[in-house]
């Protein structure tokens, strides 16, 4: 595997590869999710969902079509989608004449081309239509866990892939308030998520006009740093206002007795947070996981030279794991004589399993057997009727740690800069997020793209308003925003 | 809502709009499937899922894309999917010239057609050609949950859509042994599943020829019975031989050094089963849920005149809920003012909630409440404090009851008949599984359905020999088979 250091992309597809996450399928930039990699996708997913459903959402399903129709009814929306859908053009094949193989039947061709979802809006805003008559009818809070297709010509497992799997929040309120406070409430239930579970610090922000959702009015984010100095956008919050409303009339009998449209939100984060968890803590000997996150947390490896040996290391394992597990923890007795202990060392090491356990001979003899932590690789010698405690104090402090050093390590890269040259010289040799103040036009913006190919992650939502001049045009400005380089 | 004495079929779609599980899409034969109906598939999939890997199963996540040419590696089963497949064939749409409107964009035609997913053999096989090297590596039991497109011309909500809901187990092994022993050991898994937690007695049978997995070498089923006296096919586990292993090339070293194909299963249930779970309890005045799948198992409603009641009401029934929350139970407490206990009562019998507690004024007086179970409409009045234990007796007697009265209608509508007259007569005027001895071949199959539209069902599992002579020609034959028409 290649260093971090030497290599940052090349060291992330191997590591990918190597800690068997997920592969590249044959089809043109969709992922196969390997059954690790899955494990920790169901932990995320069990995580976000139970949060969900704890501030009143309900998940549903929607059709994975949407006739083509349907997505022409938001201007900005289709303007940001219409370029990267599959389409659905036949329901048939057929045995090709005269030769082997199928071809598409062309008598099976549909009356209206069907995309696969991009993201869902138009069609579940067509449902809320008839589901949406009075205000007594709202709020409706509702989230779905689906598959989703935008086609991408350059792909990167898990970062960017042309199917990936996410999930989809959409909820309809009776006034504006409302709904912009449930925007802000789910960035909230984000950002509690990817910093307690992922234990990954984010900035939360709002993000410009060029790089809003297509179809909201605002669109509010959390950004991360990545080791390399990247940013990655880590999950987005979008007030829609009434412009779903809009575009399928769905509106509502008001308590006043008047008729208003509907208004909304969405949000979502997908399986491109996989990409973050595995690059925000992983190291050149394989991936850091938190504890929190981890599909197996401790891993015993017993130390053998014989059945006899293995047997007696067993029995201790054994009462180990029923300690363990009566704390909650997950573990691992991985007792094959197919590998030597170092082999599976390394094996865990890659997998990024919190807490390695091994037992040895000299252990049974003294009680004892020995902790190694992943994050830091230390080691120690514990007594084994301490085990229990000893393991559920170090996934504690083993969460608490690889996300202090997330923290520090992106404090260490927020720079403040006033000109244009000490912006470009940040970004090359430092890289990280920058704060600089920008005049708010979409043309200083996207030159400065050009230029730098640095856009701006976000307006940060705890932001001072502090006077000062754009750092390109000179022109006036009230804040500053954060600029980086971006996944 | 029609009786289902009257419209069998049309009481089943008023039930499933009434009750608020699912309604159909714009899109042809696609659904949506609406909170309380996805709540219900949740309890499916949560108890499923720990089912499987409590069996050693791991899940994982294969693209929803399957390349055109892959589909034809197995012939038989291209031949049962290409019919009904949905096909990408561009990846992007661009504005009309000269007018409103999307239309495809015809430089962006796809090199080779994509299949939507109607099952994913062959793109799992394809992995496991990668993943399988030796004996070592097997056996491989992944399952997956995800949506697959079949396409039908004539849909009905739930029971035959074009877009569904499943899951999928793959599993790949070292011995034809051992792959039966895991196409069986799902088959039980489904059975326990069925009959304890949807309360629906199955009869466990093989499939004959013309109804085998295309691509299988057989297909093993559970056949259950609904309430009109036909058929429903409540999910399969086939054992796929070395059939996707030789289309695939997926070989591995043997224990003795040689080089085999690896043996094969694969099995799955999807939202077909809300169905059935909808049409094999239910009645007249709505649905009827099995406490173990119900998302909400007790609804308290207060009987009120006004705010000085409901609130004296209120202390009574948050400190019920709490009590049995503390017994798992899953409690609704509507106090809404916005309609009335009887508007309610209604309601949650349409929703087939299995036990309502009721508390008015009275009740306050004498330390009671009413309650009242959903399956049999009994009411008590009942001590308040007793109140925990009557309710979590009574669900588990209603789970019980329900796949008793299940059982008994199932094994009143099982006939044995010895001739193709009495068979006949039967299937008209009773319905059910009937019983009766078959030739083996499928000539006489299809003639038997070309002319009753009955199929056989299975040959069941737990069937002793019998010599007999076929109903139709005559021939002999040395087991009986079950016959019905089916959904």
């Amino acid at each position: 595997m290649p260093k971090r250091s030497e290599d940052y992309s090349q060291w992330y597809n191997e590591l990918v590869k190597k800690a068997d996450l997920a592969e590249n399928s044959p089809v043109r930039g969709c992922m196969v999710i390997k059954p690790y990699g899955f494990a920790i996708w169901e932990k995320i997913q069990a995580t976000l969902d139970k949060m969900f459903k704890d501030t009143g959402h309900s998940n549903a399903y929607f059709p994975i079509f949407i006739p083509k129709s349907y997505l022409s009814k938001e201007a900005d929306h289709v303007e940001g989608f219409a370029k990267e859908c599959a389409v659905v053009t036949h329901y048939r094949l057929k045995q090709a004449e005269g030769q082997n193989g199928l071809v598409v039947d062309p008598e099976a061709k549909l009356e209206e081309e069907l995309i696969i979802r991009p993201t869902s809006e138009t069609v579940i805003w067509d449902a809320y239509k008839n589901w949406i008559q009075s205000y007594r009818d709202l709020p409706l809070k509702l989230n779905q866990w689906a598959n989703v297709v935008r086609w991408e010509m350059r792909t990167r497992l898990f970062l960017r892939t042309s199917e990936f799997l996410w999930q989809e929040g959409h909820t309809a309120h009776e006034t504006e308030q409302e709904a912009r406070e449930e925007t802000l409430q789910m960035l909230q239930v984000y950002t509690d998520f990817i910093q307690n579970f992922m234990a990954l610090p984010v900035i939360q922000g709002v993000k410009t006009e060029s790089e809003r959702f297509a179809g909201a009015v605002d669109t509010y984010c959390m950004e991360s740093l990545m080791q390399d100095g990247k940013a990655l956008q880590a999950g987005t919050s979008h007030f829609l206002g009434q412009n779903f409303a809009r575009a399928f009339d769905v509106r509502f009998a008001t308590r006043d007795g008047g008729l208003e449209y509907v208004w909304g939100t969405s949000w979502g984060v997908s399986t491109r947070l996989m990409g973050a968890l595995i690059m925000a803590h992983s190291d050149d000997s394989g991936l850091i996981l938190p504890p929190k996150l981890a599909p197996v947390q401790v891993v015993i490896v017993p130390i053998f030279k014989n059945v006899e040996q293995l047997n007696a290391i067993s029995v201790v394992a054994k009462g180990m794991i029923r300690q363990l597990n009566e704390l909650s923890i997950t573990v691992k007795y991985d007792d094959r004589d197919t590998q030597k202990p170092g082999w599976k060392f390394a094996e865990y090491e890659m997998k990024g399993v919190p807490v390695r356990i091994s037992i040895g001979p000299r252990d049974l003899e003294q009680n004892t057997v020995e902790i190694a932590r992943r994050d830091t690789s230390e080691k120690e010698t514990v007594r084994q009727q301490e085990v229990g405690a000893k393991v559920k104090y170090l996934l504690s402090e083993i969460q608490e740690s690889i996300y202090k050093k997330a923290l520090k390590f992106r404090d260490n890269r927020i720079t403040e800069v006033d000109s244009y040259d000490e912006f470009k010289e940040v970004l090359e040799n430092k890289g990280g997020f920058i704060k600089a103040h920008w005049d708010g036009s979409p043309e200083t913006e996207m030159n400065i793209k050009a230029e730098t190919k640095a856009t701006i992650r976000c307006i940060p939502l705890d932001q001072k308003p502090e006077a000062g001049s754009c750092m390109y045009s000179g022109k006036p400005s009230t804040q500053r925003v954060i600029f980086a380089k971006a996944y």
